[in-house]
């Protein structure tokens, strides 16, 4: 059975005859299921019993089916009610539109709507860049899926995908103030993703591509990405690939060693996969081996895929062939971007000494992350219940936060390293420790310097490219 | 010179020396350009000098200019600073993002977003409905434009529409509480625009077109009434014919006669004089006689657009002929949505007694007011500087409340019938005069009186249709 998480939290409200059942025993009860009970509210309480809202984590829905079961066979305990609290916090959405004005009168009207907003109109209309101060073009970002490839569910469409990209627009603001909005698009063609998104784009001043499936995912980013004139992000992409890259960075400092000598083997060419070689490469990385389902991608085969014969021509410089298992032995990184348990503890044991594996399947990762503690020296996941967790939480607030402040119109592989230096250096060389690689998510520090550092990026990138086609 | 107006409210921030013009003096040079003094706030006061704020209504931006020159020119005053009310009230656009979740901690995270969130997409995807309760699609609206026929401006694209898109969407939620988002698109392609609009269908509760010039709105309506599940409204079209039949239905009741009786004369067979059309024909009108810019409109002609092929076919039974001037002599009821200035007192005075007449062409309306009130006993415009003024706020934040609520999947005409007398029985008998045909803008009783009225009549025809495709 999984583990009881917060993600399944469950109230149950329940009648109990005192007479019967004490509280406590009510709480041994719920605890005896494998739940973990978090709440316990008594809400009446009167001469013929009391009623009890018990609050607790189950491993999902068919678990809370089985409590609810064991507590209506006790005698003396009755589920009136049973509620999900996930469920209810998603009720009605989890996003408002709210104006920053306020029209209380015929005067306000006329200053935010006819007959004033004519002058506004006028201006832009003169001056399209003033779009960027006069709308809220100056702080929106698009968040963008066909709802192919959501979390670990696959194309499960756009109605099912919104929940994920409403949470991801609640993430943007919270950590960094930027006003996103889930734009769910009821088709999976990859020219017709390119033209709605140039054609919605006049509204936003960037671009976040979620959750689309490789490898369209690559041809509709770089399309778009020459074709608009604001920031195009993937960030199954590129938000995964910096905080990797933060993340090595700081772990490669524990084991003090050079990216350039290390020798990386990634697992998994998808879209995280490619994007997190391409910025390691551009790091500095010189021997990086990708590996898929068939082993080592290398310079001897053939692909149909554009992104496989860039890394058929670009990684494995000493032509490796064989399984994943094959190629780990002697490695010094592992990162993984593929699939459940495809390794174990005596795989990690071939890897050279000071071994850094990142094993990033989500929710269940390429090795135990236990298993892998016992043989490498640093290990990280996916998930928030390991050290070192992965989260592209660290990165994409504070990106478009940087990109919005600097109006800019493009995102380049320098300022992806900016954004990747800054989350590392959130970690002080005194903190830093095999276990504290990468800031928590609720670091309220990381946005800010991720931000700060993308928009000198940004700054540079645009004085580079002023007097070109952009000024 | 036009008068000064709220719209160009600008404040005048003036250093002041004491010794050579006081506050009064300057009050009345302010006055003596012809701006209307609203507002006058010290800012410093010393033994230099002090600092004042004056601000006041101006007739535009050349008139802002010879304030500033004439105050400059007066010896013992400096403009500091010169800022605009409107331009000041649009700055960073009018929209934000507002999530209804907090995410305080890992476990509002795990609840909101991964890894709890994956049971809300489950849930949808196997009960598509279920996005209507658990995600925002509940309560939006987007706001849809290509930017083609905005106010009175006509094409100025779609990242100068914004700011009017904003505007609309500030007053949904202000008066209805809908969460609408602009899209303003890039693209005047027919096809392009119906593809666009269904595929980003999925998040959204409802689709009001907006400022999408004719004859490309009607196409793009029809085709996305019939092709999405969500309701489809064009307010140029719908909104204006809602508030006309309102104040008809009104001004009716205080001239004494009926609509089956009313000799009507609509001039402008654009989306808005079309749909108002329409709707006065399902309401029993009998006698409509459409003119455009040639005169009427009859069965006598060929036409190269079908919705005039349908007004030839479905108007002017006694098949009239020869200008609006001259079609106008003896009707009733003059609805003017085309251009200014067509007409003045003497054609009103040819007209039937207890004559009716709107003249809704914005700014500039068909007949001056004043000279149609000489002759007729009811006179409204879309002025808010005279009574009786037809603005569609007053339809379409209700009747999209009401459609969410309802979570309808169309719009019929019943419903818009509905809407129309909602507002006009806001206005009750004994408060009926010709002065005072439609509620107020600010009157927060209609937009709650339309919501409920247009649910119900939504609810009736979810009824009807029951069993039916949509079942």
């Amino acid at each position: 059975m999984a583990s009881p998480s917060p993600g399944n939290s469950i109230t149950f409200r329940i009648e109990v005859d005192g007479a019967r059942v004490s509280t406590a025993e009510l709480a041994a009860v719920v605890a005896a299921t494998g739940a973990e009970v978090t709440g316990f509210d008594t809400v009446e309480s009167g001469h013929l019993g009391t009623v009890v809202d018990v609050t607790c984590n189950t491993a999902g829905s068919e678990h809370a089916d089985r409590i609810r079961e064991i507590l209506d066979s006790r005698a003396g305990l009755r589920v009136r009610n049973v509620s999900d609290r996930t469920f209810l916090m998603h009720l009605g959405g989890k996003l408002a539109v709210a104006p920053t004005v306020t029209l209380r009168n015929r005067d306000d009207l006329s200053r935010a709507y006819t007959p004033g907003v004519a002058r506004i109109c006028r201006a832009i209309e003169r001056n399209p860049d003033d779009a960027r101060h006069l709308t809220i073009k100056r702080n929106t970002v698009a968040v963008v899926t066909d709802g192919s490839a959501v979390l670990g569910l696959g194309d499960i469409g756009p109605a099912a995908a919104l929940p994920v990209m409403e949470g991801k627009a609640a993430l943007f603001k919270q950590f960094a103030g930027v006003d996103a909005w889930p734009v769910c698009l009821d088709t999976t063609e990859t020219e017709q993703i390119i033209a709605i998104v140039k054609a919605i784009a006049p509204g936003y001043g960037g671009i976040n591509l979620e959750d689309i499936s490789a490898p369209r995912c690559f041809e509709i980013e770089r399309r778009l990405r020459a074709e608009l004139d604001i920031p195009v992000f993937h960030d199954d992409q590129h938000g995964t690939a910096i905080v990797v890259l933060a993340a090595l960075i700081n772990a490669l400092r524990v084991v003090e060693k050079k990216i350039g000598d290390a020798r990386i083997v990634v697992s998994g060419v998808g879209a995280a996969g490619h994007a997190v070689i391409q910025l390691l490469h551009a790091q500095g990385a010189r021997d990086i081996v990708a590996c898929n389902r068939h082993g080592a991608v290398h310079a001897g085969q053939s692909h149909e895929h554009g992104h496989l014969t860039w890394l058929a021509q670009n990684t494995n410089p000493a032509g490796r062939t064989g399984t994943l298992k094959e190629v780990l032995s002697g490695a010094d990184v592992f990162i993984g971007l593929s699939a459940p348990d495809l390794l174990d503890g005596a795989d990690v044991a071939t890897m050279a000494d000071g071994a850094v594996v990142m094993a990033l399947s989500n929710p269940d990762p390429e090795v135990s992350p236990a298993a892998a503690a016992e043989h490498a020296a640093v290990v990280a996941t996916g998930r928030s219940d390991f050290p070192n967790q992965i989260n592209n939480v660290l990165a994409f607030p504070g990106l478009f936060r940087g990109l919005l402040d600097a109006e800019a119109h493009e995102i380049d592989t320098p300022l992806l390293v900016a954004a990747a230096t800054a989350i590392a250096d959130c970690v002080s060389a005194d903190e830093l420790t095999p276990d504290y690689i990468v800031p928590s998510v609720f670091d309220s520090r990381v946005a800010a310097a991720v931000a700060s550092d993308v928009k000198a990026a940004a700054d540079r990138a645009g004085s580079r490219s002023a007097g070109g086609a952009r000024a």
